[in-house]
Parts: structure tokens; C-alpha cells; sequence
């Protein structure tokens, strides 16, 4: 390896991140101690806590006697403001990938006029995408947009580009905060097929309204989280109870 | 009906709704239109006025032709401060009980032991509850408590007071705020039973773990909630992104 400021076990910790990230998958083994001592030239000790950095952050567990492994990803996500995929996937190291399933005009179900306090059946642009993390699928979104704002959006390049970024670098519409809407639900059979689920799995549904500026309500989602993939975590106070306290 | 400063549709709306969380079941039948004029001595217009809100409330649905039919409770409950399932339970207008399975104690597992931060293999109370609302399985809860405490909390009643009054109005132990970790998981064949679900069945999990004064971990709770029955709702503000903004 190169003289460099990053620790070496760093470095090799950086290179199988960008291994697991792009040509390998849940699953599959990483090369063996000696295959990896070989291929960066660094001490069996340096390996070692690479792999062992690898497997406290999630990414790989090992199986005495058997080797490495990619693991599919155990995601915990913090569930206290309002972000993207790509900045949550990016936060836990891993690659986010989307792939658009579709992107058209379609007359609004009666629940999204109301979450965009659009009229009732107006039309607004549906955006479905399956979001994936070092390849495997974790969410199934299904975006609406109010119709003007998500013509343009659907113009841009939405497998790699986040629609909050969109939103807020290119079309000048920053958000401001969300309402979110939480349920365990059983996977459809369309869910189940595009999240490589069984239908009846458990999936964590999330309807979330982003606004703008002014509570106007300019994205309307409904994200559909593989169940044994994602945890999220808050931390709430306790309203005060005491005359004093609530005072 | 006797002369009250509440109105007569609101009177018999109570009226209902105390049959409803009492006596009758999810899926039962409420009295027809014409036995309601005749049991109240009403007319009509104030008969439909006190449906039509039970129907509002979503304790009640109406089929064109057949009656109306008292609901699976469908509740939608706020994330947004550390709040005990009775509270809860009342905040949707509906009666809540308990049915204690079980309060024992046990050796806890590592993950109870960090909950509480606890010494490993420390012996805990452990209280399983299942929580009811209007009579129907809401919620199956795995409640750990540090030994002292928690065998001041199992001399309790807890069929009918919950263990967060317990703990603030009986035992000196105010709550001030709880983590949360959130999932939709599988229901496991115990569970299933207990929550009238089929195994596999997708349930909302929340494993929270309440602190008293000092930030000092004084509870810790697996609970499992029917998919199908709760909406857990939360706003949250997006994080400031521009430099001014961030400063």
C-alpha cells in the first residue's frame, strides 16, 4: 500500500467497502486472510481488523472455519429529521442505487389530492422507483408530485440523482419539514416480487408529505421498507405531568 | 333523554360508544335506526347525527342495507412524545385493559442487560401483558424492570393500572423520556395467538427503553403491535442544509 495519513487496515477497510458496494453481494465470501495479505502486501494482524471494523459496521459477519461474509444490509435509521435514501444509505457507508420503474401523469387518488391539497382528481406525476443498497433491493417509493414541479423532475436523471435533491438544488423548492405516517403491512405480491420478498412478508410502510416553504405540500410518498431490513429510532420526552412542570 | 346542557346526538353518542367498549364486540351489529328512536325516545335526524359520528371516529361502520357494525379498532396514534398505551388508548376514546401472563423473575438477556445498563446475567422482573382496547388484543408487551423496582411494581394491580402510573405516582419514578428502536417483523406462533393474528402476520415492534431522572434507564419494553390496527404519525423538520442556514 501507498504511504498515506489513512491507517492502513483504513485503507483495506475503504477498498472492501468499495468491493461490497459494487461487485459483490449479500452472500458471497470476501477473499481469505491470506488471499487479502497477499493481494494489499500488509501484515495478518492489519487484515484482521479490517475484516473486524467490516463486521461491526454491519457489512460482513464472519463463520468460524468458513470465512467471511457479505451480509445483506441491517440498516438503523435515525428517524428524528427529514432525509433522503441516498443521504441515509450514504450515512451507513453503503452505495445507493435506484432503478425508475416509471415516471407518468396520472389522475390522483383521492388520498394524494388531500396530502397536496390539490382538488380532487386533479393530475399529478407519479414517480416508482426500487431504491437498493450495495444491490439489494430495501425499498419500493412511490412518489406523487403536483403535476408542473414533477414534469421537471421527471426530466432528470432519477437512477442516480435523489429527487430531494432535485427538488431543492435544481428547482429551487427547499424542504422544510414532513409528516410521516408509520405501519407494519403484509407485502403485496407486486411489493414482495420487486423487493425480492414472499407476498405476506412484513413490510414497513411509510407515508411521509414533504413542504416547502410556507407548509405548502410538494411531495407526497409512500416508501415500502423490506420488514427485516430497517430499524428506525427516535428518542421522545415525556410530556410533563406535574402543575409545576407543565407550567 | 333528560334535559342536559350536552346535546341529545352527543348524549347518545356516549351512550354508544360506552356499549361499544363494553358489551359489544368488533364485527357485532348495533341496533337498528328504528330500536334506537324507540330506546332513546329521539327522532331520526339526532339517531343518524350520533351514528354518524361513532362512523367519524372509526368505531363504527355503516353497510347500505345491513346496519351498522362495530369496527376492529383502526387507531392512529402520535409518535411524538413517550405516552403508555392506557393513555393512548383513552386519547382514542376507547377502554383499555390488561391481561397479565405472566410476572416473573428471570435472568436477562445481554441486550436487557444494556437496555438497563445492568451488569451481564443480572436477574430482571419481567411482566407480559396483553393490552386490549374495546375488548380486542392491541398489543402484546414484554416489560423489564430492574429487580427492586420490578417487584415493587408486580405487588401492583396491573390488570388495571398501567406500569407507567406505577412507576411516576407510586413509586417516585417520574419518566422523563424513552428511545425507541422501530420494525415491522413477522409475528412469531406466540404472538399470533395472543394477538388473534395468523403466524407470519405483520407486526409493528417497538422496543423502547424509558429513563427516569438522571438519564438512568429504568425500563425496558418489547412491544407488538397488530399491523393491521395502529398508524404510529410523527412530523420532522428537514435538517438545514445551506451554510447560512446551517450556522
Amino acid at each position: 500500500m501507498s504511504a498515506s495519513a489513512i491507517p492502513l487496515y483504513a485503507q483495506i477497510e475503504d477498498a472492501l467497502v468499495a468491493r461490497i458496494t459494487s461487485v459483490l453481494h449479500p452472500g458471497d465470501r470476501l477473499p481469505t486472510e491470506d488471499q487479502l495479505i497477499d493481494e494489499f502486501g500488509v501484515s495478518r494482524i492489519t487484515v484482521r481488523r479490517a475484516v473486524q471494523n467490516l463486521v461491526a459496521r454491519g457489512l460482513v459477519v464472519t463463520r468460524p472455519g468458513r470465512g467471511a461474509f457479505v451480509t445483506a444490509p441491517k440498516l438503523r435509521q435515525p428517524l428524528t429529521e427529514l432525509t433522503g435514501f441516498v443521504e441515509d444509505m450514504e450515512a451507513h457507508g453503503l452505495a445507493a442505487t435506484a432503478r425508475v420503474l416509471r415516471a407518468e401523469e396520472i389522475t390522483a387518488p383521492p388520498e394524494v389530492c388531500t396530502a397536496l391539497e390539490l382538488p380532487a382528481g386533479s393530475t399529478v406525476m407519479l414517480i416508482e422507483r426500487v431504491r437498493l443498497a450495495n444491490g439489494t433491493p430495501i425499498s419500493f417509493d412511490r412518489t406523487h408530485l403536483p403535476l408542473e414541479l414533477g414534469r421537471r423532475v421527471a426530466e432528470e436523471d432519477l437512477a442516480n440523482e435523489p429527487i430531494f435533491d432535485v427538488l431543492e438544488q435544481r428547482l429551487a423548492t427547499p424542504l422544510r419539514e414532513a409528516s410521516y405516517a408509520l405501519q407494519a403491512v403484509a407485502a403485496d405480491a407486486g411489493v414482495a416480487e420487486l423487493l425480492e420478498m414472499r407476498a405476506g412478508d412484513a413490510v414497513f410502510r411509510i407515508e411521509r408529505t414533504s413542504y416547502t416553504d410556507g407548509g405548502r405540500p410538494v411531495d407526497h410518498e409512500v416508501l415500502h421498507y423490506r420488514g427485516e431490513t430497517i430499524t428506525f429510532t427516535t428518542r421522545l420526552p415525556r410530556r410533563p405531568t406535574s402543575p409545576d412542570a407543565a407550567r
